[in-house]
Order: structure tokens, then sequence, then C-alpha cells
């Protein structure tokens, strides 16, 4: 691989368990606040220290490109819809400005491969400044169906886009990093990026996107089965399987959970298709899973294979969201800030004078 | 009824199809923020009219009392607990302040019935600011083992507690209210009154509330069947079995469920206690359930019996939380302030000139 990993970090398991120990001597029977005892002494361990800040700036990045199997016609909406849509987060009016917003995340939009500009006017809001990164590889993926997405060059350059989002974010202060992605195509990429990992059939994991019928859902199976079978992946060669049927969001997603693992950063993990890019991350570098947190179960059919495959804790919510965007990881911002501020700001027994138990 | 019931308000089911429209015209595909959209036209039926305002104050009261119960040895702490526990609520250190301080929630507590004053100093803490009300119906429940937990008259004056406080709240200008409680021994009481309602078997429901162990559960569901049998209570008469086997905060709890869907405003219900208030709230007045939000799923063993019989949505969090005090419930404000932040502030497809669906 020409382009170089970044060096992923260690977790720091001693630190999650000072943490651990510490939730014991809080007014609250031992374990009484469930998962977030659980995402507090986690943090800690992510972080590599205990006591730990609560965390307090979070940056979400969109990342978003177009699919050139969208000509096959497996999504609902066109591809121009991408780039409209990336003009609506400029302009602060998409679902994941206003939840960002609502949550105290900054917003970075990315395109790195929007295959037609939008046509609609970007009106600088000064209210809800969103910053905007023009870093694009090739304006859209190849059609999967029938020849590699990207080459392997061009899969490595997305993934430095991300890790470079990544490391700019820590240096500014990040203490949370929020992957979201847009890209009308990319349900059909992250079920195809699935398949190649597991040898499932298509069938059994594609869903419906945007909102496809039936029809459009054997259409989409069946696009993926040919491009695989023509293409002949190797399940050992992650930036291959990528190369082959991922997307440019994709891979710059998946360069940001690997750049926010080797700085010591949480990565919030939205849905069905950022779950395709943490398949992607931790195939290339194992030691990056303990550093992602599943934030949401996805309606799209295939959400709950995937987090199987991923491993690790349940998803934390179960919303029946399919949009995409961050949108169900910018929700869990909050509950992480929650978590630990739990931890560092609770009374003790022992402080506040409560008697133990009998 | 001696006590005047409050006159419950209609759900105003033209306001919540007229926010349920407006979804449709917004940027994504329709019903893809799932249960957020579920919250957001929910909400504009509580409050009677579209468009609506994102919801800003929100108010947890923590209603606070002894069980004559816990002489029963039905919990791994001694009464002492409940009156320490609200100094710390005072205090601001316990695991719902700090909740609250993170979720933008205002905290009063209200003493309706704590048996032993706590012999903790109370710090006034100016950074977080803590309401307190003396409301003592009587210090502490009867043992329901042997005879009516409260007379009907206490019962009623404990739930006209609850009544005023979320009239206070809405004069003050809260657009949600959020219910907690704190009383060792509550647990006890609300598996009773949960098996008063439905001929349940006590040893079916009986949970480990702050930690018992498995003789402790054992007789825990003896000494509820026990009461049960001495006291003969009539389901049909809500207030009687309230009385017979429920508890002050209970009903205070129960009384700003009423409150709140009199003055139109949602009642965040929290876990496995509050979900007995609501169980009295609503056999009391059907209509108020309309106006209650199901926050999460305890991990008390039967919070998912409660919330069938409650009926309605699913709760929306499932953190394996069993603590109480609204913690719960708190944590669902930012979420139903962002399901209603996204109805008002996303652009619509015409706004944004977005492509419709291919």
């Amino acid at each position: 691989m020409s382009w170089v990993l970044p060096v992923i970090a260690d977790f720091d398991s001693d630190a999650a368990e000072a943490a651990l120990a510490h939730q014991r001597q809080l007014t609250k029977p031992a374990g009484s606040l469930g998962r977030l005892e659980e995402l507090a002494t986690w943090y800690a361990g992510v972080r590599g220290g205990f006591p730990v800040a609560v965390p307090a700036r979070a940056e979400l990045f969109v990342f978003a490109a177009d699919h050139g199997v969208v000509s096959e016609a497996v999504s609902a909406y066109p591809s121009e819809v991408t780039g409209a849509m990336v003009a609506n987060f400029r302009n602060g009016g998409a679902a994941v400005n206003v939840l960002a917003r609502q949550c105290g995340v900054e917003v970075t939009v990315v395109d790195v491969g929007v295959g037609i500009g939008a046509s609609v006017e970007v009106v600088s809001t000064g209210a809800t400044p969103v910053r905007y990164v023009e870093a694009v590889v090739r304006r859209g993926t190849r059609n999967l169906r029938h020849q590699a997405a990207l080459s392997r060059t061009e899969a490595e350059q997305a993934i430095a886009v991300g890790v470079r989002m990544a490391s700019e974010a820590v240096e500014r202060g990040a203490d949370i990093l929020v992957g979201g992605e847009m890209g009308i195509g990319n349900t059909t990429a992250a079920a195809a990026l699935l398949c190649a990992f597991t040898g499932d059939d298509p069938a059994d994991v594609v869903g419906r996107g945007t909102g496809i019928d039936d029809a459009a859902c054997v259409r989409k199976a069946a696009v993926i089965r040919e491009g695989l079978a023509t293409q002949n992946l190797n399940p050992r060669d992650p930036l291959g399987v990528l190369a082959g049927v991922g997307g440019l969001e994709i891979a710059a997603l998946a360069g940001l959970m690997l750049g926010g693992a080797a700085r010591r950063r949480p990565v919030i993990v939205d849905g069905f298709i950022a779950g395709a890019a943490a398949l992607v991350a931790t195939r290339l570098a194992p030691g990056a899973r303990p550093f992602l947190l599943l934030s949401h179960l996805s309606a799209e059919r295939g959400a709950r294979r995937m987090c199987g495959l991923l491993g690790g804790a349940a998803p934390l919510l179960e919303f029946e969201m399919r949009l995409g965007e961050g949108t169900g990881a910018v929700l869990v911002v909050p509950l992480l800030r929650a978590a630990v501020a739990l931890q560092s700001q609770m009374a003790t027994f022992a402080s506040a004078a409560v008697p133990q138990r009998g």
C-alpha cells in the first residue's frame, strides 16, 4: 500500500479500569446508569487517561461523492441530488445542520467527488457557519457493475482526505469526531462492500435506500452480484475491495476513523454506509475498532448484519432512521458528553454522606 | 373523589396531521428520520397547533417520599438514604443534577413525605440553583403489607401537589415537564400498583430495585402478595389502589402528569416507578395518555410489562438504566427539542431547489 496507514493508538484498558472503579463510588446503585457508565469508562480508555475532561468540541464531517452505478437505476433520486444537497448543507438547511446546531457539533462539508455541481446558489449564513473543503479525488466513481469503481490510488487518496480531516480537527481541539456522508447510490456501494467481505448474497442485504420499490431492489441486488462476479475481489485485500465496489465518501469516512484512532479520539459511526466504512477501516487496521462508537441501528435492511460484523457494543439508539448525513451519529454527541459529565461531576457516597447499602 | 381532577385537554389530531404533511416537504426521503418525525408530529398535537416553536424551557420535578414497607427488608438501602439523597439533589451532586445541567433542564426537588430528614448540610451552590419545595403530606407511608399505605385524602393531597407543580411550571413558561422520584422502597410500591391493577402475580414482576438478592426478591413478592390479599383492592378504583399500595411521590408524579395534560404540555415519563404513576394517572383520566412520552425501558424486571400496559409508542431509549430520579427522562429532552427543530428549521425541496424523486 503506497499510502501510509496512520499508526493506530492502543486503547488504554488501565484508564477504563480506573474510570470503572470510580463509578462504584458515585451516589447510585452500582451499574444503575447502564450504558451511560459503559460510555464513560470507554471514553477514558479512548482518551488514554483518568480523570478525563468532559468532551467539549465535537466535529462532524459530511463527505460527499457520486456513484457511477446510479446509471443502473438503483436509486429513487438522480445523481444531481448529491450536489444539490451539498449546497443545502452549506446553507444550513439539511437535517444534519439542524441536529448539529441543537447538539453543539461543528460541521464541515467535504467534496471528495461530487459529479455534478449544484446549480443552487450558496448563501453564506453568518449564524451557522459551515466549513467547506474541496478535495475532489475524481468526479464520481466508475460503474461497479462493469469495472472497479476506483483505482487503488484513488481509493488511497480518498482515505488520505479523511485522515487529514481528522488531524486538522484534532489540531483545532476536537474531542469527538463524527462521520457523515451524502452520495446518491451509496447504499448500493455499502451493500456491495458488505457482500465482498463476507460472501453474503446481495439479495439478503440490499435495502430500499432512499425509498426504491421491490423491482428496483431486485435490480440493485443483481447489479451488485454481477459486479462482484466480474471483479472477483479478494476479501483479504480491503483496499482492493474498497476500490472495486466502494465510494469516495466511504473511503474518506474510513480515513476519518483511522485518523481518529491514531489521535485517540472517539469516532461516532452513523448508519449503514458509515458502517461499511467502519468495515473497511477495521479490515485495514483492526486496532481501530475500540475507537469507534456505533450510534444507531439504521432502518436500512442490512444494518443489523453490518453491526454484527463490526462486533463490540450494540448501537445506542434504534430510531428507525435511514437518512445518513451523520444524523444518527450527531444525536449521540450529547449522550456521550452527559455520560462523561456524570462520571466527573457526581458526588461520591463519601462526599455527600449518603449511607451505603444496608 | 373530593379532590377535583383537572380538566384534561384534547390531543389535537389536526395539528399533528398538519405537522406530518409539512414533514413530507422537507429535504429528506419521507419517513427517513423515523422516530424523530413521530416525536415532532406528536409534539404539535400536544401543544395544539402547527407550526409550533422549538420547546425551550424544560422543568424536572423530583418528588421524594419514604415507604413504611421498608421495615420488611425489601430494599438494599435504609430509608435514611431518601433524605440524604434529597440533600444531594439540593447540592447538585446527584446523577439527575448532572444530566439536567447537560440537557438544559431546571430542577425542583419536592418533599412530599420524606420520613427522616437528612443530617447532611445543604450547601447552596450558586452555579446550579435547585428549587426546593416542602409539601409534606405525611412523613412516609404506612406499611402496605398490613394496611392501606395512605388514606384516600392523603393520596388526593399528594396528587394535588403534582398538579400544582405542573401549573406553576407552566406559569413560569415551561414547554416540557419531566417527572422524577426518590424514595427507598418505591419499586415495591410500583410493583404492587401494577399487580393491583392487573392481577399479575408479584413474583412475575418484582425486580432487584437498588440491587437486592434472590432471597430479598422472594420476600418482596411475598410482602406484596400479602398486602394485596389483606387489602382486597378494587382495580376499577384507581384512587383506592393508589392509597392502598402506592406512595406519596408516585401520587405526586401522577398529579404532575394530569396537570401537564390539562395544560397541553408533554410530560416525559422516566422508568418503572414513573410508569406506575402513569398507570394511576391514565386510570384516573385515560385522556391524559396522549400527553405522556415514555423515555426509556428501565432494566427493572417489570418495566416491559409496565410499558405494555401503558400502550402507545415504545420507549425511546433502552440503556439498561435503573436509577430513577428522572435520569432517563431528562436524556430525552434534547432529543425532543432536536425533533421539533428539524421540523421547523429544515429546508423544503422547493426552498433548497433539491430535485424530487426521479
